[in-house]
């Protein structure tokens, strides 16, 4: 895998956590303080500037009440 | 999140690899050399021993040829 493709991983699942964020009426802020994270580090998921680990991903998505799969379910295409 | 939860999604995780390699007819060093990964940190993944992160996850999926979002259908439970 390229490294281009790899920031393009970071930024599809940043736009789709954004999504997913704003569809539930939450801040960065709000969605920080549910899952145990920091608000800068939201963001910086957001914007496609970190490589989120799994057990991350499961907090965010326990934050969303989503399956954490979901939040994956817009990186299909890059495959 | 408490921390048993979390071993619990990095077990849950890793054996649902180790399901999907098998189905592959893949042993855990041509996942690696497929993945680009070393075949000790495939091991440990399968264990439950590792974080993986988003972009393994994606490197992972590419080499089985499956969609990142089902390596995390196993997850699915514990929210």
């Amino acid at each position: 895998m390229i490294s281009m493709k790899e920031q393009k991983v970071k930024e599809l699942f940043g736009a789709h956590l954004r999504k997913l964020r704003l569809s539930k009426e939450l801040s960065q802020e709000e969605l920080a303080l549910l899952a145990g994270l920091d608000r800068t580090y939201i963001g910086g998921v957001e914007r496609g500037e970190r490589n989120v680990s799994l057990i991350n991903i499961c907090r965010i998505a326990e934050a969303l009440s989503i399956s954490p799969d979901l939040l994956l379910s817009d990186l299909k295409e890059l495959n």
